[in-house]
């Protein structure tokens, strides 16, 4: 996660409205609770965000949720709170199994919890009206889920997942089609296909190459050991094959010199969980050969086998980019109720990481196939799948990659007040504008002429309406062009030599302009056409 | 808040999508508990939406965010919890000024509440970012609010408020935006002008009635008395001017027994405060006359008609249906925090209550000037207006006036699978109508046909494209009507005599059709087109 601050650093001016809101600061509130003032701050780990960030939040929500729709997924609302027990204990991080979550008691006595993710929710939902739902039922939902864990630089206790389920059918056409959608929606927001990988494993290869290596046993040792090889595999891609080894033998003394124990397996035994895990090939009819020359005489190791050949046969006649989506026995997934296939979204393209090195942006969405969670309500199977997008860091991403076309205009044309005493004419020219369509407001505020103007550019206003006595008198007003007005004063206008003179005399002219009053409307749609053409 | 109840009753196909999962079904939970299994339950007072009503209920959402949008307002979004001290003591229900709130502690012992509206969280943002926003600001933001309450019929615990808010100026203008705002947001939900009234009153008046009573004093009993005085105003439209009087005076038995005391104002003060109350009249400049006859003397009196008179030109001036805005001296709002004016949208239709009687819907929106909320964070003044929209309530009204259009064909074309041995043709299908912008799904269950179209039925799904051994020597695909199917075999076909047989005749030529599988994508388009102009 840590990259993702740094990956900050390169952030454009749209992520300034995500406002940082002083946080701890202790002088002020200290000072503060001596007059008995509440400290004005966001709680920690949590954030505001406002305008053009939103807006592009907002933009990209309802993109995921129309490529979700186009296949066939129904939206699904949930409450923010559920039962404490009803949601259970499935937090990715295996490592404080019971922490994590933000509990309250209502007036009934009864512990409820803030869900940490939208798949409990949704295996209530399908439990509590199972008898109702079409069958399969798909559904997606988008949503805030919440983690009562220590925040960091771009980690919130509040965030947002956009998800996509099916439950109620075994078929491998379900998993091949998220991986299939989730490759759609990432090219929706304008990843390029050389920008991202879908890597698709399967859980019981997992299971069936534990057995293999004698790992299958119940009893606690057995169990203790399996849990740290999955979370030593797990870290592959952070710590290479080397590093794994050392976690999978005796243990693993980082660079700060923290020892973290090993799960103590034989050479034989690491040896085989390796070649397990590297033995991905150039394409998915090679990584399949290998995984059927290591795990085919394994019956679990079978039935995943298939699994993934089925899948392939989907994915090759479904996907738009069959090459961005391939197997790759290194994916774990965190989730502890994954019983089948399993798949994660990474975009390949460089950021700097801690040390300036440039690294590989990372996950930014998955998903898998749990079986078994809905039946612990109801005690009968209920096959699902589903797949989450984590839309906080893909944002970061998608942003920075710059491919998603964000409305320029979206600040309002504003009529600005030159005479207190004429506010009536102001409002008049304010209602004619917003009439005819065009986003408008008349400035609100008690100041002069100056302070309006630095409203308008903190606003980011394209346009100021002017009228003083003079242009009241000859029945004009005068339209101030301000983004242009920005450019000219700007060093930096993109145009060089003896092209700025010529630019300067155009913008020099056509920054203000006087119309009459009747011809205001086209007018301003013109100034704003050129606008959007410059942009 | 009983006749959102009674109105439910009338509610259409659509509303069934919010799903009421039995709630303290105590047998249940038992029979759970025995088997250590969670029970599956929305917590009490909270709903799952789902399909068509969560569809209709994004829309709406999106329409009122076009307004705000169009009137200048940028979005904001704040964290879902608060420290409690920021939220501060504002609920509207002043009988539980200590109750309401869902809180929590988090790691740090510090304690959260959710909030339980989006002003509290606005005053709180503005505070802390006094700085570096634009003066005026103005934002709007919608979302989830929480109440800690006993929930009712049609009465929850989570539920949905569109609010909008100008922070940093005392003009009147900002006022009467508002209102002309509010009346915008009606119409662009489908709300006919002469199907709501917005009701306009000023908090200095009632200031300066109660000055000029004799109960302006600070003393506690004259406080308790302005207090009850204040209630009791605001029970006029369900108890009558009669109902109050006992309210202001010595107290009054309403019909089950229950006494509720009085004021024990004298009737001289009685007089005084229902004589301002019902001073309404035919129009604006009446009741303003009226009201400067009563209270013209009191100073705080002159500063609210001041105010009006202001609002009442800058409204009649921008407002598409000025007769929609009205000042009534009867409207109060329950929030203890206005400072200036207050308004109040009402949906004026009939419903029936509980006795069957026909009332008015009621409120669905309001708002009001709060000067001093911001203060308190920062000891410095900051005037502010703001209105708030209940979109749960609105909801109700707009589906059953039933003037928004909402997208009929939400649903799918769905490929059905006749011969599983052939997944991948049927996905070939799927996957030529979805890259041709149809939105559509392969069945992804395990069932045989005769279950597919029931969930083809349950779905809603427009056609069905079946494609057996025949039709696949064939080279064909057949496309079933499944609209046109249901209306065949349905009484109520709206088509009655002679027209019948023709309609049935034709009906039946056209609600299955077989076309070659080149032809699928124009096919399908086609019949879909009839779909949309048919119903």
């Amino acid at each position: 996660m840590l990259r993702w601050a740094y990956f900050k650093q390169n952030d454009c001016m749209i992520m300034t409205d995500i406002i940082p809101t002083p946080q701890n600061n202790k002088a002020n509130k200290k000072d503060k609770q001596k007059k008995n003032m509440p400290v004005a701050q966001t709680p920690r780990g949590f954030r505001d965000m406002r305008g053009g960030a939103l807006r592009f939040r907002k933009h990209a929500i309802n993109i995921l949720c129309d490529v979700y729709e186009h296949y066939g997924f129904e939206p699904l609302d949930t409450p923010i709170m559920e039962y404490a027990d009803s949601l259970g204990k499935f937090l990715p991080d295996v490592d404080r199994p019971e922490g994590g979550v933000f509990g309250l008691r209502d007036d009934d006595e009864q512990w409820l919890a803030l869900r940490y993710d939208l798949t409990a929710p949704l295996a209530r939902f399908v439990a509590a009206n199972e008898q109702s739902l079409p069958r399969p039922f798909k559904r997606y939902q988008t949503g805030s889920v919440f983690r009562n864990e220590k925040p960091g630089p771009g980690r919130f206790r509040e965030f947002t997942q956009c998800d996509a389920d099916i439950v109620g059918t075994s078929s491998m056409a379900s998993d091949a089609s998220l991986c299939v959608m989730m490759s759609d929606a990432l090219m929706a927001l304008g990843i390029d296909a050389s920008d991202y990988m879908i890597n698709v494993n399967n859980r019981k290869l997992i299971t069936a190459v534990l057995e293999v290596a004698g790992l299958g046993g119940d009893d606690e040792t057995t169990t203790q050991k399996r849990l740290i090889t999955m979370r030593a595999i797990d870290k592959l891609d952070r710590l290479g094959a080397d590093g794994v080894r050392l976690l999978l033998g005796t243990g693993r003394k980082d660079a700060s010199g923290d020892f973290t124990a090993g799960a103590n397996l034989t050479d034989m035994q690491i040896d085989m969980i390796l070649s397990f895990t590297s033995c991905g090939g150039d394409n998915d009819r090679q990584t399949l050969n290998n995984l059927n020359h290591l795990l085919g005489h394994n019956e679990t190791g079978r039935a995943g086998i298939n699994e993934l050949e089925m899948m392939a046969e989907y994915i090759a006649i479904t996907a738009k980019n069959p090459q961005n989506i391939r197997f790759d026995p290194a994916v774990i997934r965190g989730l502890g109720y994954y019983t089948g296939p399993v798949f994660e979204a990474s975009l390949t393209f460089g950021v700097p990481n801690e040390k300036g090195q440039i690294v590989q942006f990372g996950s930014v969405a998955g998903g898998g196939r749990y079986d078994n969670l809905i039946e612990r309500f109801t005690n009968r199977p209920m096959p699902a799948v589903g797949m989450s997008i984590g839309l906080d860091r893909l944002l970061t991403a998608v942003e920075n990659r710059g491919r998603l076309p964000v409305h320029k205009l979206s600040a309002p044309v504003i009529v600005t007040v030159m005479d207190y005493d004429h506010v009536k004419d102001y409002l008049k020219i304010e209602c004619i504008l917003r009439e005819a369509g065009i986003k408008c407001e008349l400035y609100l505020g008690e100041a002069g002429f100056k302070a309006q103007m630095k409203y308008a550019d903190k606003r980011g206003c394209p346009i100021a309406i002017i009228q003083g006595s003079q242009e009241r008198e000859s029945g004009t007003v005068i339209l101030k062009d301000l983004d242009l007005g920005k450019r000219l004063y700007s060093d930096d206008t993109g145009i060089d030599g003896g092209e700025r003179q010529k630019w300067q005399d155009y913008a020099q002219s056509n920054a203000q302009i006087e119309t009459p009053y009747h011809d205001i409307v086209p007018a301003v749609q013109k100034m704003l056409a050129d606008i959007a053409q410059r942009t």
